[in-house]
């Protein structure tokens, strides 16, 4: 049943799936949508939505932060981005929105962004930054790379940050390195009063080192998004979503086991095109989703209209590019409740979960994660 | 065999099929098409062809609901549509084609579609649709949604209906609500003197739970066509139609045997776009296929070469766009019996479905369900 | 092993293969092509190339039937087509590529080509043809119908016809009808005294039991032509053709077995777009080909870059459209045997194949049949 | 688990995987790529990157063989391409430019480079060519074919090459020809002082047997380039890459068990596009990679941004377009260490190397190996 392949003599690989090879299956009587609940909580935190920001200045400012945490969800800020490097952030994004419009070079707009990067981060911007989205009194939440964890997270805690992101493309609970000090998680979680989620993983094990760690939940996936990141054709590395979230889910599963009952949260980072690749999700077992291109459709969104991860701005090997979002824009609100006119399944995205949960006839997200699937083809 | 897969640690999923993947195998003698049959029955209404029109507006019309049913089909007309709701429907196509000329913004036409939805019900409308037809002397049908069933269905009897289609999106048995009374099917149709159809579904075990409320007939999938619909983008849910008919057709199967004879029809909605895929559907199990956009190509559909289905005026998650149709236009009985003078499958509908089965060596329909397929890939 | 899949509850499907989905694989000592044979023979009749034509006027008129016999192949005339029909061939033919230029409506070339086939087969002008062959020197081979195998076959046997071909989209041994008089292929075949190849045909059990009727040749496939046929999306039927020959294969072997020595030959007609298709046809058990579009780019061919297959004049369900053919034109020879300025195996066919053959180590057609492959995806 | 198929009845065939079809997974701990060695050796020659140039005019120029061996690299001669036929090869190159620029008919590219191949080789320039590369103090090696190999290596050894490649399409240890005279690479090998490299093969069993002829390396593959080359589709022969570098290290780890300690290097030709793909061939088992097109992006290419194998030059049966490489151009050294400014996975190909070995926690090539990978569909 485990789905391994002979590829060649005596090397075996696993067959793995994304998002897209998947559909949920309706196989029970349905529901109401207004009997259903998407409510979710990490720690003491809680939420109406499953929906987590992406750490990436093309959606998420200060007020953006402020407005996803109004309408439920948690905007998580880049600490490491152009708020904490740049005193004047509507310049900066006035020259990647010109650069965008004057170019047909692809490289312009990432040169552009290794430019603006290579500015130093200032402490003083990122507090300022941070007490923006506390002051607005919803749950406030940094990403630090895991290079530069250990000295940016004092301030941030300081500034007032409650759940701290430690994310890069691909981590591990222990990162192996000659010269200089790297993070060891464990030792870092411990000495933290606030909750940490950690990612991106892409298997069982690392995902199960990472829960070891202490962390309150584990991001899978690096924010896959078509047309725009290239981790796989750059580093041969690819993260098949369903699979990923799936195997991780299973780690959460033993953890929990193997503590006696500390449930760590799994996030699923990437894939998810439109509402229904976030109804899957949740169905392979993730507790929340963690949402970047989807969200580069809101009027207040920063990049207003481009969208790119960090990876866009790496230094010497970039994985992301600066591309067009999509064609519509609304406001926020709109985006995650509708109403939508269109058929596209990117505007009521979080309409669109209640009604594929009420359809399969779930009541919540943790029930949900049992739904029937199918693989096309 | 099961074809069963681990797409992850610990979760299975079943590989499904879409007519697209499979193909009819001829390993009989062969056969004159002149000595086939492609007539069924449901209930006391005996059909020429294995045809029921999907309720959508954009090409069922009460005038073409009774040159449908003259040339042998059933057609459908959709009770909650503009028909029951306009006085005028010719100025509302009209401003639907007006606006598909002047815009470029899908968006555009599914707003007017709503907009037009908005308008209440009108019960003296509905009854002048219906004896529109009734009175041309063809069998008379109707849809409804589970929601609007109970209040809509005395004056659409009254009106002269002979069959009742309860259709939505995804239905079943019984449907959990919290403060609205659901409808309770098998109460519903206990209480009818008509035959009742209902659907859409999607596996076994709804289409078995749909049977035992006493419905006559069920329908398999929501009409998905490809460019047009979008319910797998939005809500995740997609219905792989080869394995979900032979699925319902199983359901069927054994439902007759724990009957004692009870024969519950089974229609396919959905994945068919030309000729070949009609035949497809029969072979995988369908007494009949319920077909949409093969239909709009029809000098005499409403839509006027667009197409839509009834998701596309959903007031806050719509799923279906309106979509330019076929580009070329023949009359109905031409759509449905040739002669064609092209070879795109999109013409001489039913004479294609004639010919492979005479080349296949089968003389009737139920025969028929039992030819050979092959997948590809 | 048997690749058989349960595609719905109850229900199996064997998965088959296309020629794109295989490729050869090279693993023995190479050879130089230089001692290499791909002569074949059929009867008494003996080729230098396992080449046939698919007997459609876009490609076989009398001269190209001569001049691909001179040349080593098997030029097939149809019996039915324009040459049987139209004195004036030339300006029949003008009149299609007249059309082909002035319309964009591909209805247009198919409802010319309806009309021009809805002239009746005159016999003297069929006899006329066959002499044109004859008195050249060349094996005389013709192709009729099922339908009128009985009607034409004295008067071509009588111009000197040697090879019989008698091929419908899918035939099979014995034909169902009610109130004409079907062919029965047996009793026809026993009468005759020239070898018949008949098909075409999809599976194991109906080319055996073409083979038990005596044919001395079945042909597999029915001429599918990416772009031009549409027998699949008319009538849900296709081939996969390197299954549809191995199948094919296995029954010659089965049949030789059965007779304690027959042996009848495989011919594959269609899937076959470049020079390694032919390869690829050949290893999976054929023959020989029956090649069409790649024939029409020589510049004796009388479509004169426009290709079609007989299906493309039924008069009411056409299944070939009539399309534009290769870019490039070369004389016949050069198309066969080359030298080729190309790189994209559409030039120096049979060149290519005895490269294949020295390349994998095999040198004769018979012992290539074995070569290894492997499937892609 | 052997993924073995019956395609048709009694005919099995392999399932045989693309570096598309895989990818990695990161299941380790991280490592810094500061700490990650991408260093490998031949016979006595090493190298700091585990690359190979293509030996494609379009590529290796003296001078670019220069660059490439001082930026840690082996620049391989095509002693039978342009270098060794013309005086003037930039005067060939710029009729091959300007051809490329004023026609839209891509024979006529083939056909001219038909043309120059016509002319004779000549050892003057030939020799000249050599000793250019060798004066540069760099390792010196160059590509001759298995048909001329016995005539033009005492020339090449007496210029100075350090390192003969004996490469064809696909070639075999023994060959088999009737009247002239084969090469027998065994004896060839045993009467050389410089370490051979051999290929291409596509199997376990081929590469097996150049191993028993001495050689020091085994080429997989054949230089297979999307949109440039068309082996397989003018042979039906195509080299699944994953799969035939997986068997050749298998044939590597076997011939090292037979004879108890000789370590034959494999090196994969073909199907890599990006710099993901570098690392997956690695991941598959290749010792190094021969690389063609990525390397036709660099400034100092002589095809000045065309790219074609030296299958494009066949005077009957060309394999290989002329075709438009990259679209950017930077210098070979950015070219292989970056820094890049692009997301294509084009630039910096041997940094983005290091960085996946990092992310999978594995520091140098042999380790790197024995990678977990998956399938994707």
């Amino acid at each position: 049943m485990r789905d391994l392949v002979e590829i060649g003599m005596g090397r075996t690989a696993r067959r793995a799936y994304d998002l897209d090879d998947i559909e949920i299956v309706p196989s029970r009587r349905t529901r109401s949508s207004k009997v259903v609940s998407t409510a979710w909580k990490i720690d003491a935190y809680q939420f109406d939505l499953p929906l987590v920001t992406h750490p990436t200045d093309a959606i998420v400012s200060p007020g953006t932060a402020v407005a996803v945490g109004e309408l439920g969800g948690l905007g998580v800020l880049n600490a490491e981005g152009l708020w904490a490097r740049h005193s004047n952030v509507e310049e900066a994004m006035f020259r990647i929105l010109r650069t965008a419009e004057d170019t047909d070079d692809p490289g312009a707009l990432v040169r552009l962004l290794q430019e603006l990067h290579s500015a130093p981060i200032r402490v003083d911007l990122l507090k300022d930054a941070i007490r923006t989205v506390r002051e607005a009194g919803v749950t406030v939440a940094a990403r630090v790379s895991p290079q530069h964890a250990a000295e940016l997270t004092p301030d941030l805690l300081a500034a007032g940050v409650e759940i701290l992101v430690v994310q890069g493309t691909m981590i591990s609970a222990e990162h192996v390195a000659r010269d200089d000090h790297p993070l060891n998680l464990k030792d870092f979680i411990a000495d933290l009063d606030v909750p940490v989620i950690a990612g991106g993983v892409a298997d069982y094990r690392t995902a199960m080192h990472l829960m070891r760690t202490g962390a309150a939940g584990v991001i899978v996936g690096h924010g896959y998004t078509p047309g725009v990141t290239s981790t796989d054709r750059v580093l041969g590395i690819g993260v098949p979503m369903a699979t990923a979230i799936i195997d991780a889910a299973a780690a959460r599963r033993d953890y929990l086991d193997e503590t006696g009952g500390r449930y760590v949260h799994v996030l699923a980072d990437g894939g998810m095109n439109a509402s229904g690749d976030i109804a899957k999700a949740i169905a392979c077992g993730a507790d929340a989703v963690m949402l970047g291109a989807p969200l580069a459709a809101a009027a207040e969104a920063p990049g207003q209209g481009l969208y790119w991860t960090a990876a866009a701005a790496h230094p010497s090997l970039p994985r992301s590019r600066v591309a067009a979002g999509p064609e519509y824009e609304v406001d926020l609100k709109t985006l995650l409740f509708g109403p939508s006119s269109d058929a596209e399944g990117v505007v009521n995205l979080f309409g669109a979960l209640r009604r594929a949960m009420a359809k399969t006839g779930y009541s919540d997200l943790k029930e949900f994660q049992k739904v029937n699937l199918t693989i096309r083809r």
